[in-house]
């Protein structure tokens, strides 16, 4: 795979402008733009192929029951999974609702602790909130290391047997930085804590492999993986999955519907409820194949090299703060002192380039970085130098013009 | 409008066999098949368009969120809405369970009853049992007439001031009978109860106006209405809707987070944690536009028209048997004597004709049928008389073998 095979844009219709240049797109982290053939797989799956599934009696219906249980099996391969244990969920952010209010209200009780840490998304915090309001759980807040990596010296002080869940994020969505993901759940099971992953940030650019790393939980979504909005997945051993009461009711989840007693199919059908999202699974499924056709390692040694250019150069101009880890995973947040966040953000896009200014949906790390705000660029497989030297110079006019 | 324009199978490309000639698709009910405008509308979106909302700083982002919440106005006009009482959801069936386990959870308490149907789709009677389940309410179950309609003279001899909520379906999905929903709403008021409508099966096939019904919640899914899967809405009164708890915690729906208190965004936003199904609100958006355009009375008219059609052919042959009422809206469901509704299907489909045959997510309905399922055609907008000749001939032919 060379560099001119990831950045076509002639593959990736979201990245030209409608003067036919290239759209500087460094908000990957909050949603991937997307590869032709995923567009053509559900504009396919919307059109000549489609019908419903698991119902009909008909052989297109057959044909795509069969293309969205095949597309199930990709998206669990993709972590080491197995389709028996692959929800398809609205995305991660519901995936993790799903844990909290069936394992979480089925087995934690007043007095159990949970474990997050400060740089979580608000996606693996507010469910737990939720949580701890109907059941009086504690939750406990690992701290960060200096270069903002979860800190698992801390976390080995903090946990105890009273904590039954630990929950962190694979990837920073604000600093990049990767979690010890074998330490953390070796951790974990010394207590006998289950472990949840936040899978948003790794699943597009890392080899994850769940059976290997023993985890419990893995969550993530579609859209950030270059698939459709609208679909996500719960990863989750088999034994714990099958021991989960429903959530849901509604058609597919059940095995028999009387008005007196009702009663439930096997996971994973008993957690999708209803018509399932059809033609995003399609497209889910085909992303998953684009991005194995890449490879993993190239698009991460591709990102690597990107953000390590991008450090060089932000580091180079005079009064940008730069957070995270030296190795951040395709994502970099910065700081130009003296302007706001969203006034650079606007300034970027008048020169092409999209960036991200805000909280990222991580208040509680803003708290902690001493920051309302941070600038983030991120990279993905369609990134390259272009991208970066109009960072670059955005920043430099920004500069001008504040200066 | 003509016939003509409303079935042109080159607007509708999953109407088309591989060979070029017309798919007989009578499964609509199950979910329709997607004009071209949606798809093109879609495609749009996954490219060209593509952005997240509510939060990029860059131009295509905000319009990204212009074009959103112009489908969420959309989507909330098409049943007599407001934009602030529409959110999206996954389905109809994420939608109830949104209900029952918001709405539902903080407001009803043992002793509490809640009156539902003979007729109602899985969907609209399991989430009512997981309440039951967790608060102690009681289900009652509304008896229906001869001819198939959710018997409400029957509902007002049953219902008393200790039924909180109402839930039935405003058409149904097996029988194609429809609710008079101004009588089933003044039963409700009469004893204070709120009114849930499953408007699944209405929606593309009947004008809505949840303002002049005075309805609670109104409920459907956008791939029975010719748009997307992986997106529906929950339309509910806004005082009641901005008194409902959260539900699913995630970004979006937060005002502020921290690690010790969290609060949330108003309705609809506080319902809608995570990213959004941004390309599926959008196709959602160019479905109501589509339906609109080509007018619900027409589309009614034209349906009402091939169920006359239909059932006086059926009516004609030995061994048929009809349920449901003369006039059920786009529905039919019959059997043929001797015959698995399975088999049916199975030979039909041979003969290019697509039916459902089953339980049709409606088992109680079933047991009070007498039967294990049923065959069921539905149409929709591109149904046309040669559907029809297709599914007589297919008949004949089942007879013959079966004979």
């Amino acid at each position: 795979m060379t560099t001119d095979a990831l950045t076509r844009t002639a593959e990736w219709p979201g990245l030209v402008n409608p003067d036919g240049s290239r759209w500087h797109y460094l908000d990957t982290a909050a949603t991937a733009q997307k590869p032709q053939v995923v567009i053509d797989a559900m504009v396919r799956a919307l059109g000549s192929d489609y019908a419903t599934v698991h119902r009909g009696v008909y052989a297109r219906s057959a044909d795509m029951t069969l293309a969205f249980e095949a597309a199930r099996r990709k998206v669990a391969a993709l972590v080491g999974g197995a389709e028996n244990e692959l929800v398809f969920t609205r995305g991660a952010t519901e995936a993790i609702n799903l844990v909290a209010q069936t394992w979480g209200q089925a087995n934690l009780k007043a007095g159990d602790r949970i474990l997050i840490s400060t740089l979580e998304h608000h996606a693996n915090i507010v469910p737990w909130q939720l949580l701890r309001d109907r059941t009086g759980v504690e939750i406990d807040v690992c701290p960060l290391t200096e270069d903002g990596l979860i800190d698992l010296d801390a976390a080995e002080r903090t946990i105890t047997p009273a904590h039954k869940l630990v929950a962190f994020a694979h990837v920073s969505n604000v600093l990049g930085s990767t979690l010890d993901a074998p330490r953390a759940v070796a951790l974990a099971r010394r207590v006998g804590a289950k472990i949840l992953l936040d899978g948003c940030q790794s699943v597009a650019r890392l080899t994850v492999d769940v059976k290997a790393l023993d985890a419990d939980f893995y969550v993530f979504s579609a859209h950030k993986l270059y698939g459709p909005t609208g679909i996500g997945a719960l990863w989750a051993k088999a034994e714990i999955l099958d021991a989960m009461p429903p959530w849901q009711g509604g058609g597919a989840m059940i095995d028999k519907v009387t008005f007196e007693k009702t009663t439930y199919a096997p996971a994973p059908q008993r957690f999708e409820a209803g018509t399932p999202a059809i033609v995003e699974a399609i497209g889910f499924g085909a992303a998953v194949d684009f991005v194995q056709a890449q490879g993993l390692d190239a698009i991460h040694a591709h990102e690597c090299a990107l953000v390590a250019k991008a450090r060089e150069a932000l580091r180079g101009m005079n009064s940008v703060r730069l957070f995270g880890p030296e190795d951040s995973a395709g994502i970099l947040s910065f700081a130009l002192e003296g302007v706001h966040p969203h006034d650079l953000g606007t300034i970027l896009d008048e020169e092409g380039v999209a960036i991200r200014a805000g909280h990222h949906c991580a208040q509680p790390l803003m708290a902690h970085l001493g920051v309302p705000a941070t600038a983030r660029a991120s990279f993905g497989i369609y990134s390259d130098e272009s991208d970066i030297a109009a960072l670059v110079r955005g920043i430099e006019r920004t500069k001008r013009i504040f200066g």
